[in-house]
């Protein structure tokens, strides 16, 4: 397909200009959209039908021209789009100048757990977008069945946590529910074992069972996961930490218990 | 000890301008100086007495006292300061208002390794001092040996790095050396094993023996480990992905490969 870039929309444009506006929480909701940029999430975003228009400058419809291709194939609306425009859809510094508008991904907790979930990614109140890509990404690395992002989280539909998710929010089923203690209730509904990371857990790592179906339960960046949810877990888990530091960050942690459960889960098979 | 706040260095105060400047890599190495923020950092540079001033504004002077008096018993200069010093110190958003001008802690490459390393993260021309720090974070915890940056990597002395480092900056031996080629040389002397992270690995992560001691050659976040070096390694090791994520970001790869070392070198000994 032959884009022409004759008359590219500008950042004037009612489309960019409502495009943009996706930045912000609110308006996805009221939109019922989200926007996505870069390579990864926007082709995660057409191959998966999430996307319904591309936007893209020329020197990125010559780059991605494959993703341009697709597109077209998948009826996704394709606009070509100037400098201008792209510096408004992007929260980047430098945009790599490709754009999706999306319909919203995010399934209801019940739908994503499936029938017969193995491993499941429970982040609770995580605070920060990039923490919040990276943990989709880790998850859908290591075959979890989804990720449940719990109580007061950032949202995993903004452009941060997509991009950080480098397109895994289009491949791994992710939910967002507030209420904790309803999400704790369907975790166990669902037959996994609930297990929290915590400091100083009852048990290290190298002492569960983790072939067992589990969710695990991963606390916010800064105060971890509190107490009355950790008495609430069913294990309560550490990481060995060997050296002088005191903690390792949440996506680290998050990347060896899953590595762990998926490694134990094959074992099991 | 009690410190005076009737009149706190300001913004323009010699000591502050001077502080604020080792934000910029020419200026640390002309000072011969680095500056780090927030407690971790702060309180794990006078802890190993690197740091050689504090700075602090009233309200982290009472939130951190313990801070603020072991500085004076390991004769740290202690300087008052207001929240505009504060503010041209800091790097973060919302700083917590205490800072320590340190010694620099690189140590040389033959140095960081010792006699005999046992685990040994080394990353490649590393980008971005988030990772550069998480990098050093999750050595410290899994026990590694030291982190040794090679190539044309980010300061790992920079506030940012030192930041998300969490304070092991200056608990384990770190090292930064361009010549990537002298480096493996001194892995191999050393008696390590040379391990790369590769998306097309000769061998999964479970087939390497992990007991060995171990060098961990860690790619850049976007371009990965380029074919020479790659086929410099003794063998090159993949991380099994099971979902539809195409790779794992450059922390978590880390994290997963540091913690199964860790854990087969310790069932062995």
């Amino acid at each position: 397909m032959k884009l022409d870039f004759s008359s590219p929309f500008t950042e004037r444009t009612p489309r960019v200009v409502n495009a943009a506006k996706l930045h912000r929480a609110k308006e996805r909701k009221k939109a019922g959209r989200i926007l996505v940029e870069g390579f990864n999430s926007v082709d995660a975003a057409i191959s998966t039908g999430a996307a319904t228009d591309l936007f893209v400058t020329q020197s990125a419809a010559e780059r991605y021209a494959d993703v341009v291709t697709a597109a077209g194939y998948l009826d996704v609306y394709v606009h070509a789009i100037d400098d201008k425009a792209a510096a408004s859809l992007s929260e980047t510094v430098t945009t790599p100048g490709i754009f999706a508008v999306c319909r919203p991904v995010l399934w209801t907790v019940g739908k994503a757990l499936g029938r017969k979930p193995q491993l499941v990614t429970v982040p609770v109140e995580t605070s920060e977008p990039g923490n919040a890509g990276t943990l989709m990404r880790v998850s859908d690395s290591m075959g979890a069945d989804a990720v449940i992002f719990a109580g007061n989280t950032v949202d995993p539909q903004s452009n941060k946590a997509a991009r950080a998710s480098a397109g895994s929010l289009f491949h791994i089923p992710v939910a967002r529910e507030p209420n904790i203690k309803q999400v704790l209730g369907q975790l166990r509904s669902a037959g996994l074992q609930i297990l929290a990371t915590a400091a100083d857990g009852d048990v290290t790592l190298d002492q569960v069972d983790l072939a067992k179906p589990t969710a695990w339960l991963l606390g916010n960046e800064a105060h971890g996961l509190d107490d009355d949810l950790l008495n609430e877990a069913d294990i309560r888990v550490s990481i060995p930490i060997r050296g002088r530091a005191e903690s390792l960050n949440l996506a680290t942690a998050a990347a060896i218990c899953l590595y762990q459960s998926a490694q134990a889960q094959e074992a099991e098979e």
